[in-house]
């Protein structure tokens, strides 16, 4: 291992993938993206980038563990990586609990992954198999997770509280927990970046708004409440989630239907959000050319969109007592200029004053407020694995 | 029928119990009051309260037209009335479905009543049940329906649309309804009657605490939004109803417990809310009391219901724009002094500031806010009975 630089593996291990970058830090240098897909099924998906190479083949993966040594020979097949040159691997894991930070893999840690997998059911068992695979591939090979929910275990209990029995609440570990932390602390760093200062004590509601989208108010880069919760299904509505719904349209929908939760779980994750309620895609773009074209179903997707996120915005401007900058990131946040007009549209009262000809304009992150507006309103790159090498490399180094 | 006065029976029929005041309009004076509850139990209980008599007694009412019967026996004997003086009939109904307003009971009224009883299980059948009593008993007497949920069919499509499929949503008539919309025009009158002066253009946030709890958006009177949706489960946190809550840790407890629906319904319902989170008791000022005296879960809930009115608050000004007024109402709002303490505290950004001296000591309806805060603070007058009795008034003597 080097002094002061490293190379780290970072991986990403869902239920039927793996997305991995090799980076060198401190720089944060991307060497290779090795994405497999498809794990278990009879054609699996293998992807590699690099400066040299890019091709994608397919290839029967029928676990993690088998996925892992596939990006492992292709690193030092292909790529020419010395086995000895991987000095650290970063685990982006979903769910972490009651974690407050990121941390060294230890068996402790993995059997609390394996202890809490009710809570992310699909997500926590794939990461402890890839865990457990790089212990196997690369032993000796330091691992640090880094958890998803962590930056959100701030939150006072007024805040991550549901109003359920506190004896089930308490039996089952159910709270709000939040989700698209690493993402959110992205934003945090490319809002310091854009503006050229510190976040000290700022008022900040920050949008991710990617496929799945959460709304995070921070206070000095603290997170201080979030909209999706005990699951990442709360909150705003996103590609295909409903986000907040009242909880008895789906009881009274098992009953006329005959539905289990198995199918409720479904409907509300995978049927709904903009996909169902325009009827038209899961694409976004899609729906407002059609609303563009008259669709009325695709206008108010996007007006219901808009107005939700309008909501959040004055939700949290008023738990924090104000508000200094509004952020906007992920795909949609970064590419659906109308869904940012229609949110800025009449927030002069909270010292929001959108530029309207920047908003359309802009490319990539930058600030899309007039010069004059008290918040100022920023689009912001969202890099979750910049997050992770850099928590990886921070720990692992010590 | 006099030419410009009424005496109006106003009745509230529920599941097991008739509510019912009769009244001399237009001066709004109350001659008697009986509430009959344990309707289909072995023993009924009815009060009768008038100038005259105030007493209670049990006795078996086996359905509502019974109970209607005993209300007229009462009327006619203990206290005197005339029959023929009864000259309209006005009904509290939970739910019109798309009623925009109050109107007169006709054959399809009472069909679309029962066509919709989905909607309010309830409730609906037993309105229908009352009408259908009456017209028995006081023929000719015209009857007017007044809705709950009327108010908020003013609500856009943004405001009102869950994110489900439309197709689910169309044909269940799945939508944002709100309630406590008769609750909401009286404090909307009451507001009026404080400030001296008309609500034009005004943006207002109505808070109505009573064991239920909904927050509304108006602007120059018209509802914008509402935080009580489908059912009146949504939104801020009640008594026993826990309000807006994920609706997957359900699917989770679904999984875990073995329930079903009902048992769903049930628990989110009637043992949720500031009952569930305290432990302690539905009455917010048990709950307030042994917060006092240390108490953490008390503690938490009275938090948790500040904080989640808070966000409301915030929510509706940004898509109003701004805020002009913030009314409470109800029990919990005409009396919870901390919690609008809690709700208020932090709010300078929003022209809100409380006079705390006057925010304590307050007893019945006023303004609470500080001569110079820009945003007035009101606690107003809750009387469904007297909007019911207005809108009866004025439909039925056309």
């Amino acid at each position: 291992m080097h002094d002061k630089s490293a190379s780290i593996l970072i991986l990403n291990c869902g239920g039927s993938s793996i997305k991995c970058k090799l980076v060198d830090m401190p720089h944060y240098s991307i060497l290779a993206s090795i994405d497999i897909g498809r794990i278990g099924l009879p054609y699996g998906e293998v992807k590699i980038q690099s400066e040299k190479v890019n091709r994608d083949f397919q290839q029967h993966v029928s676990n993690h563990e088998e996925g892992i040594q596939i990006i492992l020979d292709l690193l030092l097949g292909e790529l020419s990586i010395n086995k000895k040159e991987i000095d650290l691997i970063g685990h982006r894991i979903v769910h972490g609990g009651k974690m407050t930070g990121s941390t060294v893999v230890d068996k402790e840690l993995i059997q609390y992954l394996v202890d809490i997998s009710d809570l992310a059911p699909l997500h926590n068992p794939a990461h402890v198999a890839g865990i457990l695979a790089c212990g196997k591939i690369l032993p000796g090979v330091r691992q640090i997770a880094v958890f998803d929910n962590a930056y959100h275990q701030s939150l006072s209990k007024a805040a991550a509280s549901y109003a359920i029995p506190y004896g089930l609440a308490e039996k089952y570990g159910i709270r709000k927990y939040g989700f698209h932390g690493i993402a959110f602390r992205s934003m945090l760093q490319s809002s310091k970046k854009i503006l050229a200062s510190e976040l000290k004590d700022k008022k900040i509601v920050l949008l991710m708004l990617g496929s799945g989208t959460t709304a995070n108010a921070s206070i000095n880069g603290v997170s201080y409440d979030v909209s999706t919760g005990f699951t990442p299904h709360e909150g705003l509505i996103q590609s295909t989630r409903s986000g907040d719904t009242d909880a008895a349209v789906y009881t009274f929908l098992m009953r006329k239907e005959g539905w289990g939760p198995d199918q409720i779980d479904d409907l509300m994750n995978r049927q709904s959000g903009w996909l169902g309620m325009s009827g038209i895609s899961s694409d976004l773009r899609e729906i407002h050319d059609a609303a563009e074209k008259g669709n009325e179903r695709g206008q108010v997707a996007i007006d219901a969109l808009s107005h939700r996120i309008k909501k959040y915005i004055g939700a949290y401007a008023a738990v924090m007592g104000g508000i200094d900058l509004v952020a906007f990131g992920g795909g949609v946040g970064e590419h659906a200029w109308y869904a940012r007009e229609k949110v800025c549209d009449g927030m002069e009262f909270l010292g929001i004053e959108l530029d309207h000809e920047k908003n359309k304009k802009i490319k990539g992150s930058g600030v899309v407020s007039t010069q004059r507006s008290r918040t100022k309103v920023l689009i912001t790159k969202v890099d979750e694995e910049e997050i992770i090498a850099m928590d990886t490399f921070k720990i692992g180094m010590k």
